[in-house]
């Protein structure tokens, strides 16, 4: 077979490629990274690049307009050799890298060796009734159950009613489905049984759980095979809930109108549904044979998802009404389940430190290594942990908008037009920009805030203060609100003004870091620790998946350690939802967690604010904390 | 104050009486008895009586027409004294106190000393949640209980809703009512708690449970208070499911019918819900207050009550679906009560003795007492009890209607109009019918039919083999079956045809009480042991109430044993159902009287057929079983 060079540009690096190879996989080949969400499917349109000689096999489409098309951008997953050609990455492609260089994916277990889910299915093969055994069925059943040691089962009335057939249908060789709620408070104690269903004993035992991951932005679902430990590629949607209001506070409010809370419970309840519909095409009629959801996701949305009003949890002293749940059906909340399936919710430690930090510990795996660690989740609420096997403390942090996005003028959610990485060239005073989706910027997001401050402060255009120093830069100029620096013209823009950076913002920025990071002050110095203790920094959440630590250190909302000691963990909360759904034994580590955890509320911790204030700098009021 | 002498015939005891005494108070006090089904309500009509001389001061009304009025017949818990009187007790009026005389009512307890329902209400006086110790509500209140050593307790959804009102609006003292799932295959493993409601502290803890008694023609409920302990009396009416068959084979068939199961579940949950209403004059609002109900049926009754298919009861090897029952909400049944009330339904032992009699065995106490017992329930389907302490044996009989008025000519069930007690003077050749409620005569109960074919025997008119004894009496004469014995010519009846007891209706009888006798001996004989060996019997069941002892052992219905060692337990369905709602220790105890009794179908049992044929005399070809 033919192969043709490929050049990728600025690395100029040749890698021999095969004619129908896509650039994407020459680039794998050649262990240059470009960004590919979608997994190469086409539809993220992160894998943006450029033709700059030769030919490529591509065609205009989604994420590709016929303009672009001209100017010889192209999806790295969709065009394909067919001679020779140079390639050039632009930097919005390289996003993820620039990240993944630093930080490494945390090497964490998304299966189990042995599931141990909390519902197990047991084969019966009976004894048919006769003249000399005419016990009932149900008998026959517990008999069978009690010779393999499980005792005292209850039954649903639908099983009870499904028993007598498909006993008879099976030649009294079935399936019994029994989930077992494991005690916590007295672990020692016996499971309580409960039959959910029966079914012919086929053979072909599969079975299925589901872990749900309820955010506030964003509602994940991942499929697990409950026989075999297998994990299905999760799916994802937008919280239904979100026309409600963007953060918790302005759900619990909406919460608190007339019929708010069913509302509420109603959109994330079809979110989920639709969800589920997803996985229909490839596994068919999988939800007769799912028996369980595990869920998990902060305090309010737990409640929203239970419909128990949140009200309590923003009004002092911050009492949430339940922190742990009961065993629910599903179907009973609305989902498009079997009867049978069984809804679990994650429990959480606060109002603010909710089921999932609980989840995202448990997947992070801190509660039980000797490490000193660091577990954030960065967002409008911050949630910080910090311990190891031995202790755990725990805070929410009142970050503000800011790294979604928002209380910034050109702010905007990580979608396609979001400025997100950002050079500036110091020699030359020019800065490129990366855009998501490689379309015109329409805003700025919450990472490339960070990587924009950061750049700006490394070249001297913004001081320690936060404030744009005149002069350094052809992009400062004056603004409405003092000094701001234009990121990206009007005529540049999907929207139809400046974007522009301004101090207001800058000082939002400075505000959401230096939240978080006294929170991690206040934390390890309850327990007499410094920051140099830290042994491992996790983090977690959507935001860290395109985090540049070493712009996060700079502008301090990390701790000033080797880059090495960061590791980004992903979506922890679904991951630690598809651990439990797995196994039993996880899912009540959940509550050990849970237990284990103290939980500071940083607004009545004295020295929060004091540390706080000494915070709103770049990086910090102490240098030495940035080994400056 | 005046008194009078009341005369009371036929025994002519003079009482002296106050004016205004109810003559029923008169005869009380002189230790006469008149029968009073009601307890002196007015409307039961069993206590007539004949006014032969003197005046009362009384009206007609309810069972007394303007007619009888004027022939001086008069209720007796209705006519006050208001001077000298002589009253003649006609036999009708006296036919509970023919059997009182010989079979005393068992002396069972109707309540427990200290009640242990499983519902249990714990008063939590919790501190108020502060910014030291903000928990939320459900931790707060698992710490109570955690303290009062009860662990893992779970939570109804509704109760966790209504948990953050309740605990602010009660200063956070509230009461917390928590049902106990009793272990029953390992009872030494701890119950599993579930918390169904809250409620503010009041001092005023009283809460309730119903015992229910499903029977195939009746149905009784009664309310007892879990608190103190106290029972309330207990309210009846028809199993509405009676215009659908009047017994079980008939009502399993009408269920294979299109929506029979369901209709068959409504009319009894019907009934129930009608028969609930009753208690809400004298307990106004107590169905928020009432947490359990236990409910006893026999094995078909169980299934139509819960809503399972029966159809297996009647096809052989007879298995039922289910011989145990889990907890259901008695709402979801559709019966109008509190989404909190938890309903528990008597185990059965198998397709034909049910948990009428596991109750009733219960009640009886004969599982734990070292006497040799019988116990019996006669009806279409005759229950037997044999054992103590130590073993049980049972098994039902195939009776057939008669015990019921069924498969009788001029039989019906016993209601007014039913003639029920029946002497025939030998010397005379005259007879004296009794008819319950002193109305003419329209057909013969199956008590009666006992009474009259006792009489008949005894007096020579009726031999050994069933048959009548041609111009014995003035009463035998040819009918469309051979002979007859006119009891009550049409002109004297309430029906416009004469009501004669035929040699085929006799041929019922002894089929049917010769099942029962030989169900007797194939029990005793089956460990070895005779008639004479019983040292108890126990009749239980409506039938039972107006069961003549002797007269029974004169057809050999019962074995022939001394009078006293007979007694009658009433309802102890009803009454087992009481004792377990009031306590969870008795309730398990139903579980192990399930698991002692040795069931025995007698169609498959050798030699059963025998006895069977061996019975078809009066009293039984074997007259020395009879002491003849």
């Amino acid at each position: 077979m033919d192969t043709f060079p490929i050049t990728f540009l600025p690395d100029n690096t040749v890698i021999q490629a095969e004619a129908g190879q896509t650039i994407q996989e020459v680039a794998d080949k050649g262990k240059i990274h470009i960004n590919a969400s979608c997994g190469g499917e086409g539809v993220c349109g992160r894998c943006i690049v450029e033709l700059r000689e030769g030919t490529v096999q591509a065609t205009p489409g989604l994420y590709l307009t016929e303009d672009d098309f001209a100017k010889g951008i192209r999806l790295a997953c969709r065009a394909k050799v067919e001679g020779p050609a140079t390639i050039f990455i632009p930097i919005d492609s390289r996003a993820d890298a620039s990240f993944f260089k630093k930080a490494s994916q945390a090497e964490e277990e998304l299966t189990v060796e042995t599931p141990d889910p909390m519902v197990r299915q047991s084969c019966l093969i009976l004894d048919p009734p006769s003249q000399d055994d005419n016990r009932s069925d149900l008998d026959r059943v517990n008999a069978a159950l009690a010779a393999m040691e499980l005792y005292d089962n209850d039954i649903d009335l639908s099983a009870m009613r499904q028993m007598p057939s498909t006993l008879r249908e099976s030649d009294f060789r079935v399936t019994a489905s029994i989930f077992y709620e494991l005690p916590l408070q007295k672990p020692e104690n016996p499971p309580y049984g409960r039959i959910v269903a029966f079914t012919p004993s086929t053979g072909n035992d599969d079975y299925y759980g589901l872990a749900v991951d309820v955010g506030t932005t964003t509602v994940f679902i991942r499929l697990v095979n409950l026989a075999t430990g297998e994990v299905m590629p999760g799916v994802g949607d937008l919280n239904g809930q979100i026309s409600y209001g963007e953060d918790v506070i302005s759900r619990i409010v909406f919460a608190g109108k007339k019929d708010g809370l069913k509302r509420l419970q109603n959109r994330v309840i079809d979110t989920i549904n639709r969800l589920l519909e997803r996985y229909e095409d490839t596994y068919p009629g999988y939800r007769e044979k799912t028996f369980l959801i595990v869920a998990s996701g902060n305090t309010t949305m737990a409640h929203l998802l239970v419909g128990l009003d949140p009200k309590n949890i923003r009004l002092s002293p911050y009492v949430p009404p339940a922190s742990t749940w009961p065993s629910i059906r599903a179907s009973y909340l609305g989902m498009n389940v079997a009867p049978h399936t069984v809804l679990k919710v994650f429990p959480s430690v606060s109002s603010y430190v909710g089921g999932d930090i609980v989840s995202g510990v448990l997947a992070a795996g801190l509660y039980k290594k000797p490490e000193l660690t660091l577990f954030i989740d960065v967002g409008t609420n911050g949630e910080i942990v910090i311990g190891n096997q031995d202790w755990m403390t725990c805070a929410a942090c009142s970050a503000g908008p800011a790294f979604e996005g928002g209380g910034v003028r050109c702010g905007m959610r990580a979608a396609p037009g979001a400025i997100e990485s950002f050079l500036y060239e110091k020699e030359t005073g020019k800065h490129y920009l990366g855009v998501i989706g490689g379309v015109s910027p329409s805003g700025v997001c919450g990472s490339g805030l960070i990587n924009v401050v950061a750049e700006l402060f490394r070249a001297g255009v913004l001081n320690k203060q936060g404030k744009l120093v005149e002069g350094s830069s052809e992009f400062v100029r004056p603004g409405e609100d003092g000094l701001e620096y234009l990121l990206s013209p009007a005529e540049s823009n999907s929207v139809e003004h400046d974007i522009a950076l301004t101090e207001i913002d800058i000082e939002n920025l400075i505000r959401a870091k230096g939240a978080m990071y006294s929170g991690y002050q206040t934390l390890l110095e309850s327990v007499g620790l410094e920051m140099g203790d830290l042994e491992r920094v996790i983090i977690a959440g959507g935001f860290g998946r395109s985090l540049n630590i070493e712009n996060a250190i700079t502008i301090g909302l990390l701790p000033f350690l080797p880059v090495d000691k960061f590791s980004y963990i992903g979506n922890s909360s679904l991951t630690g939802s598809t651990l439990a759904a797995l196994s039993g034994t996880i899912w009540r580590e959940a509550f050990s967690i849970k237990e284990k955890m103290t939980n500071f509320e940083l607004s009545d911790t004295p020295g929060y604010m004091d540390r706080y204030v000494a915070s709103q700098f770049i990086p910090h009021t102490d240098g030495r904390l940035f080994g400056l």
